[in-house]
Order: C-alpha cells, then sequence, then structure tokens
C-alpha cells in the first residue's frame, strides 16, 4: 500500500524547513505545470503522486497502460450549482417537446417547467425529473441529438456570469487534465450527465475524446431510416446509472480498469474515490470543497447550504476524506484563480 | 462517398497491367505490412484504404482521432468452430457451479452439460444456453472471474490442434490489427462474447487494451467485502447483448463514434458493418468468409455446412457484401498462412 498520508505528514506544518524548499525550488526549475494553483498541500500531493507513479526507478511506478485517471464532470470541472447543466438543457428542451407532444402540456411535471417558476421547478421531487430527463434525452437519433446539443451549449449562458457554460470549466483542474496526460494517464470522464450530452464538447473544453466519456447512459435502437440508411434511435429506457454505486460499475464496464487517481467533489463520488483507493499500489483520491462564495460557490457541510440535487458532500463523506487521507482541495485557499480569465 | 467500388474496379481483372505492377512494386519498396497475405484483391483493399485515410494530401484523409476500427473476435480474429471458446469457457466451468449448488445437479440444462454428451450439449437451445451462460458468468467478484478465465485459458486446449485457444488467433488478422496501429488507428473488439472474459487476454494475444474491448456484458453490483473493501460482484442480469443490433448500440454505447473500417464474419456483424458503411466518408466494411476446410473450418453459405449457434453468414448478408461492394475475404485464396506456425 502507497503511503498516501506521507504528502500531509512531511508537507503539512512547520517542519516542512529545507526539505519543502528544496521540492519547491525543483518544481520552480521546470515550467510549473499547474499555474493557477497555490503553493498548498492539495497542489505538491497531485504532483508528488505524478512524480512516484511515472518515476521507473521507483517502487510506486505505474505502467502507462495502468495509468487510467477519472474526473466527475459536473462540481468538479465546471460549476455545477444552483443546477447542472445537462438538467437546464431538459428543462429548456421541455416547450419543443411539448409543441410535439401537445398531450404533455397539461400534464406534470411538465406543466410546472413550461411556467417557469424557477422556484416551482428546483422543488421538483427526483421522479419529476426523471420523468423530464427520460422525455427529452430521447425519441430522437443519436446524431439529432448531438445536434442539438452542439446549438445548445454554444448559445446557452449560465445567469450569474452571462457566459457559455462551457467557458466555466474550472482553469486549475484542466491544467491538471493537461499535467496527467503530458505524463501518459489517460483521463476519462465519469458523470452523472448523460454521456451522450457531454461528448459533444469533452474534446473541445477538455481534451477528452468521446469515447473516453463515461456517463450516465440511455439504451439506443438500431434501425433504418426511410432511406435505408441505419441509424440509431435514444430510448427513455436507462441503462446505466452512472451516480454513486453506477460510477464504479460503469468504470467496470466502460473501462474494465481500477483508477490510479479520481476527482469528485460529490456524495454521488464517493464509491468511485472508495473504489480508486481500494487496490493495491499508490492511488490517490482528490475531493473538492466549494467554500468559495465570492468566486464560485460555497456549499457543503461547512457552509450552511443545503445540498443541492446533484449533491455536494456531506459531514459524513468529509470526514471519510480526512480519516483515509484523501486530499481535499479548497477551492478558495488552494486555487489562484477558478475560472479561464 | 467514398469510391468503394474503385478497389474492385480497377483492380480485378485482367486489364490491370501497368497500374497494378506499380502498386505492387511501390508496396514492395517498404516492408510488406502484411506478409501472411497473398497478393489479391482482398489485401490491396486495406492497404488502399489505409493510404487513403491516412494521406492528408487527399480528400479521404480522416482525422487520427476519427480513425476507429472495429473486430468482431469469434470467427474474425481466431476460431469459432465448432463452438466459441467462451461458450466452451462456461461449459467447463459447470462442474463448479453444481458443486458450489447441489441442486442444479438434476436440473436441466446443467444436467445435459455434466453428462458430456456432446451431441446433446450442441443441441441445447439458445434458451438453455443462455441460462448456462448467466449461472457460470456471474456470482463471483470481477476479480474472482478474471483470475479464473486466466487460469482456464493458459491451460485448456482446442481438441483438433491440441493448442491454447491464445495460438489459433488468425496471423493475418494479427497483422491488420499491428497495420491499422502503425497507422493511427485505434483497434477495437465488439464482441458476442462476454466482455470480461475477452479482456482477461485481448492485449497478450492482440495487443487491445482491456478499456478497448465491447462485448457482451453483465451488469456488476457494488459492494463491501467482509475487510470492509469495495468490491463488485458480476450480476446474471444482461446489460448489453453485443450480438447483431446489439453490436452498434454497444458501439455507440462504448466508444461513441461510428468505426471507419470495420471486420466480421457473421449475421451477428451485420449490423455492425451496415453501421460502419452508413456514415459520410471513407469507410470500409469486410467480411471473412471460412472456406478453408483443410486448414481451418468451411461453414457458410457456398459450403452445404449448416448455421453454428455464433453464426456464419448466410447467403442474404453475402449478397448484401457482393451488392454493397464490401471486401470479402476468402481463407482459402486470401491467407498465405493461418496460424502463427
Amino acid at each position: 500500500m502507497y503511503p498516501k498520508r506521507a504528502f500531509r505528514t512531511h508537507l503539512a506544518g512547520f517542519s516542512l524547513g529545507l526539505y519543502a524548499w528544496l521540492a519547491v525550488a525543483t518544481a520552480q526549475a521546470q515550467p510549473d505545470p499547474l499555474p493557477s494553483w497555490s503553493d498548498t498541500v492539495a497542489k505538491q500531493a497531485i504532483i508528488e503522486f505524478v512524480q512516484a507513479t511515472t518515476d521507473n526507478t521507483k517502487p510506486t511506478f505505474v505502467p502507462p497502460e495502468e495509468r487510467i485517471a477519472t474526473f466527475d464532470q459536473d462540481g468538479t470541472l465546471w460549476v455545477e450549482h444552483p443546477m447542472s447543466s445537462q438538467i437546464i438543457f431538459c428543462l429548456d428542451r421541455v416547450p419543443a417537446l411539448v409543441a410535439a407532444k401537445p398531450e404533455l402540456k397539461d400534464a406534470e411535471p411538465f406543466k410546472t417547467v413550461l411556467a417557469g417558476d424557477r422556484k416551482a421547478i428546483a422543488k421538483l421531487p427526483m421522479a419529476d425529473l426523471e420523468k423530464i430527463l427520460a422525455a427529452t434525452l430521447s425519441g430522437m437519433t443519436v446524431a439529432q441529438f448531438a445536434d442539438e446539443v452542439s446549438k445548445w451549449i454554444a448559445s446557452a449562458k449560465d445567469p450569474r456570469w452571462k457566459r457559455p457554460y462551457t467557458e466555466l470549466a474550472y482553469r486549475p483542474m484542466k491544467e491538471v487534465l493537461g499535467y496527467l496526460r503530458d505524463n501518459g494517464f489517460k483521463t476519462y470522464i465519469v458523470t452523472g450527465s448523460d454521456q451522450d450530452f457531454v461528448r459533444v464538447y469533452a474534446e473541445s473544453t477538455y481534451g477528452i475524446p468521446p469515447e473516453q466519456v463515461v456517463g450516465t447512459a440511455g439504451g439506443t435502437t438500431y434501425g433504418y431510416g426511410k432511406d435505408g440508411k441505419p441509424l440509431l434511435t435514444k430510448d427513455p429506457k436507462l441503462l446505466l446509472n452512472d451516480n454513486n454505486a453506477g460510477k464504479p460499475e460503469g468504470i467496470h464496464l466502460m473501462i474494465g480498469r481500477q483508477p490510479v487517481i479520481a476527482f469528485g467533489n460529490s456524495t454521488g463520488d464517493k464509491e468511485m474515490l472508495e473504489y480508486t483507493e481500494a487496490s493495491n499500489g499508490p492511488r490517490l483520491a482528490v475531493l473538492l470543497l466549494h467554500d468559495d462564495a465570492d468566486r464560485e460557490y460555497a456549499y457543503g457541510p461547512a457552509n450552511g447550504l443545503p445540498e443541492t440535487k446533484v449533491g455536494p458532500f456531506t459531514q459524513e463523506l468529509y470526514d471519510e476524506a480526512m480519516n483515509d487521507g484523501w486530499v481535499v482541495i479548497s477551492m478558495k485557499n488552494d486555487w489562484r484563480r477558478v475560472f479561464a480569465d
């Protein structure tokens, strides 16, 4: 078992002295791979982990083919508060859905969404939300769906920042993705959002190709169009709910290897982080704490804000992270900047 | 649309003349990437396709990230006749299964399998076979399953050749895999066999890592062992039947891109080959014909042999291939050798 606590032990506190100074000096001799990160324990833990796993003279070396890194998306790679972009996309699709199926006009939960009452929408129970997702993420070909997502992602804007959602990707995390790839890691998104949705922009936003996006997935049905050409239609049937236990299950289904490093920010990522920590050899679980109300949001155990549907982490998960030596990132203290500019 | 018929048009028949001679001479100036192939239309079609899609001065150029190549396994990359290796593995597991669950001893189809009557086993209806697969491919952790497959694959031997199944991979196809990878293609197995089974030996046998094996998949359930460590247990629940329409559906689920080149040998590959041929740009569908009773087997439309459960192709599929300009490989005429030695 890799001495996970070593990071904490020799990097925290006042006794750092010469060792820490040398480490910082050495790091500065090369271009800093994580310039948007403050020089704190979190940054050092990530860098030490990469150095330990890529140096083939060390017992902690991990062969390149086993360097699997998995990242939750919503709240870990970009803003998820107060609602994930994919849920907003689905809500935005409701008028078009009702136009095509007028019988839904007076049926709940579609009626509430059409009325545009944000507070009522935010209070919809999970079962209603699932009805909306199933209806808006199905019934078209996969090509039509990708077109619709492309158009939406190019035009929709976050109401607080008035900018496209893809510009709300966290710059420090994009640096981590690039740093890991530069060191031979294969970076995957493992998301509770619909994988067909995320695949549309993952390559341009994060440099992650479609085949490295694992997410919640509905089934598709193969058939033939009027011209006789094959096509795949999206079904409302859920194949994989890529949240909670569904994350390691999805990782096994689509990757077939255990990650060596994983990043998450919520209870929905708990099992993926545990699964990453579970196997032999060097492993690192990283949990991002949203504690920066000024630059982003503060929600979670220490912030007095209620959990959102997409789920920040609870006190229980925070305790598990601290007890098991996971790295906890404080957005407020560990990041010099949050967004691209 | 890429002029698929061009291969046939300028390479077949007596009018080849200088052009064909030049093509062969050019190919011979570099080391032959497919030395186990005879210099026939099939080999030339594969080489021309790779040249057309990797030359960025041509309109047929395909960017590296879109170079997805998919291969059926059983009957396309290795011997599937008279029964696929994974089915033999499942039958071989029945005694251990019955030892653990004695109530199955007198229940069909387990009773027939235990009796060892090969003819009766071969005649089991598909529903019975599915019962055996579900029971023998579940009920253990994914790590225990991988261990069992490793042991079996290292010791089991094909009754005709008295050699491990992994030595019955087709050498000409291994050359194609390597040739495509050398030209920036990502090679995937898309198999009707259980993907956890194939993933165990795919890297050492074909150079294909676990995350590039798409196959029939059961669900898993995340839980904790007695030591509190996370583990994944294989369920008897089928998530993806990766045969027929399930192949393009599985490709969409796990890769999210349409292949540009695909290889198959049976009706179970029909939809994958059609799906590959369906989109714009250069595409190549390749069908392997088992017509070599001496060196391997002869089964399929022209050979008077009945279809096996794992399914060779029918006359109808053969006609579709010929009408749509797919490349049809004759094992007998297009391969100089079949196995490694």
